[in-house]
């Protein structure tokens, strides 16, 4: 089976827009072996758009378009797929009210141009939308399917995943494929592959594939067989001998993040913490709450940013700022001792305290400590250990890296308390 | 004029490659005023290939493929160009020379194969490749312009500037385009269209986009005239007018995000701030030092997340909390009020304090405060107000829809403040 996909949207035009959602497609496509032969990118013209449709209809028996669902004028889809189809776009009033209810609960008044989103294809099956008001349609008709996903990712990708996945495995020949993600952290990209490419190299029925972002690396494996249990022992295999060379720099072999990783693991072994940080500016704290429940783990957090929060905040001694400076080893020491000593406040409890404090840049920095140093405090029951880190690249990438190390650091760290 | 780019290759409609030759290309062709209105990504199918390039060239004056020059007998872009323009390809031997000698300079033996590099569409100039073997190719008739461009950037990106823009010039009208972006927080996405839709849709020489993200919308303006001055004014005023109807809900007119509008906003007036953020989990902190020298204006932040942070860190009334519950009018402002008293600790003057409480989700919330649920809390010198928030979407978009207005409600705030 051929597949085409088309995102639809001017501003995907533009030199600094590129469509991502096809990624996401492509592999979902290609894990059902469903063959991707062409991609396009059409600006909100709903003759273009049409002719489009049309030509990608003609060639290949799926076709998806992304985007142009929404309320206001230039969102065409809806139109141009009709043109396309010769299907009339019929008002339903189910949708009209689910779009009021959206409204209604949000306390916000539901302007008359929301409407245009509940005309349907004749013929076509609404694809519910538990995260926005655009609803999709799946077409099925002799000249194959016809799929009107929304545009923004996080409405597209729940939609597919739970609507469109059981419409296309009905249609779409057996899986054969297995993949596998394993997320390592706290090594580079290179020294990654150069560790495992032998390994990978010598497994020929797997594809594999190296993602680099930065401080977590992916690696994807994809096992094709003739049958899917077959393609599942493949890739299994070739993970557990990766897995072995790479030891526990490996954090996670079900695609899981570094923040959830760590999360389970101080929630399976009932350990709490409490954060300081000063360069990574709060971003540290908000990857500890990303995901819900994470206040049975996380006491808290303080962005000391400045030397005075950092005296006047943590109790950090003004003297010690003074000499050794607010981006030292002794900094990092004090502000993570400080942590764990405003944890057990909040918690009259043991808790572990995290600090991170370093030059982000692109101002900052000296001879000994250019910007791009980091120090990381970890203090628990056993004392307190600083890692200094020299990290490269822009003032967000260093922030970004910087609360990935400490919380891969705080994961090393948990994985060897004693009685855990 | 009107352009079209095709990027050849089977490996671009992989699950983890796109194509961003068309990023560069983008910006060149706008800068010189040729509308890109349609991109594609073909596999290396020589039938598929000559179908795209008959069907852009019928649609638009310049067509411009990437990649699928090489050697190889996938690279398939010569021989599908001559089927779609029925023109022959030609040995150049001067080519065959060149190539000969690239090899020799390498001391390496040359592949009789690379000699599919050096045929010629009959009539087509040859574009020099200083970065490697493959040339492109300019063919210029009654049906448009036609550039065969090699797929590696650093190839194609030099080639295109020496070779292929004084010849485009040739061909390019005058720049004659001024964009104009305005950002807008604080109304939703329909809102905004209802209000100003009649505005743009009355001004024809504009071409205008509205994106939109979590409280944040960008209409985009794109002006288009016979000279640059009469463009920019188009621009302007249209601009002015959806100023005029949007008032200050539109926070910038050149692009900036509202961080960072914010951060110049508390610069400029000498103003302060602290926070103490619940639901938000750090992000507001983060948002707020995401620039450099924000600790001219951030004391600084206190990430209290549970109850017991909030009572032992912050101060907040244990009774208070038990009354009202966290997530209260009550709560954010106490926790406002707070971090001002925090903020002055540090600065030993007087600040701003904002608070952000809420139920991010997907658990939590009560019948009169469901999940999305939030209030904000603004405290200064002329007192504390509370800003309740309801807010749609997953746990990720209540937060980044929530920091998103808590510095929609800080700007607002201090615009009015007296004195200033």
């Amino acid at each position: 089976m051929h597949a085409e996909i088309i995102a639809v949207g001017t501003e995907l035009l533009a030199p600094n827009k590129l469509d991502t959602n096809s990624l996401y497609l492509a592999r979902r496509l290609s894990e059902r072996g469903i063959l991707l032969v062409r991609k396009s990118i059409v600006g909100d013209d709903r003759e273009l758009l049409a002719d489009e449709i049309r030509r990608s209809r003609d060639a290949s028996e799926v076709v998806i378009l992304t985007g142009g669902l929404g309320p206001t004028l230039d969102d065409l889809t809806r139109e141009a797929a009709s043109d396309a189809t010769g299907r009339v776009l019929n008002l339903s009033q189910a949708i009209v009210k689910e779009i009021e209810e959206r409204f209604r609960k949000f306390n916000r008044p539901m302007a008359e141009v929301n409407k245009r989103q509940a005309y349907v294809l004749e013929g076509a099956e609404i694809l519910h939308n538990p995260r926005g008001t655009a609803p999709g349609q799946w077409l099925e008709d002799k000249h194959g399917i016809l799929i009107l996903l929304p545009g923004p990712p996080r409405e597209l990708e729940p939609m597919f995943e739970v609507a469109c996945l059981p419409l296309l495995d009905r249609n779409a020949p057996p899986f054969r494929f297995h993949t596998l993600t394993l997320r390592v952290a706290g090594i580079g990209e290179s020294d990654v592959d150069q560790r495992i490419s032998a390994i990978y190299s010598a497994e020929t029925r797997v594809a594999t594939t190296i993602l680099s972002a930065p401080g977590d690396i992916q690696i994807h494996l994809r096992a094709q067989a003739d049958d899917q249990d077959e393609a599942r022992l493949i890739a299994t295999a070739l993970g557990s001998a990766i897995r072995e060379e790479l030891g526990e720099a490996v954090y996670s072999t079900d695609g899981r993040s570094l923040d959830l990783t760590v999360a389970s693991l101080l929630r399976a072994r009932g350990i709490k913490l409490a954060v300081a940080e000063s360069f990574t500016g709060g971003l540290l704290s908000t990857r500890l709450t990303d995901a819900s429940g994470s206040s049975e783990f996380f006491a808290g957090g303080i962005v000391s940013y400045g030397d005075a929060a950092k005296r006047d905040w943590l109790g950090i001694d003004g003297e010690l700022l003074g000499r050794s400076g607010a981006v030292s080893s002794e900094a990092a020491a004090a502000m993570a001792e400080a942590a764990r000593h405003r944890a057990a406040e909040v918690l009259g409890d043991s808790a572990i305290g995290v600090s991170t404090t370093g030059f982000a840049g692109p101002t900052g920095g000296n001879q000994q400590d250019p910007v791009g140093t980091a120090y990381f405090g970890i203090a628990d029951d056993a004392g307190t250990r600083v890692h200094r880190r020299q990290m490269g690249g822009g003032r967000r990438r260093v922030r970004v890296l910087g609360v990935q190390t400490a919380l891969d650091l705080l994961r090393r760290r948990v994985l060897r308390l004693p009685g855990s």
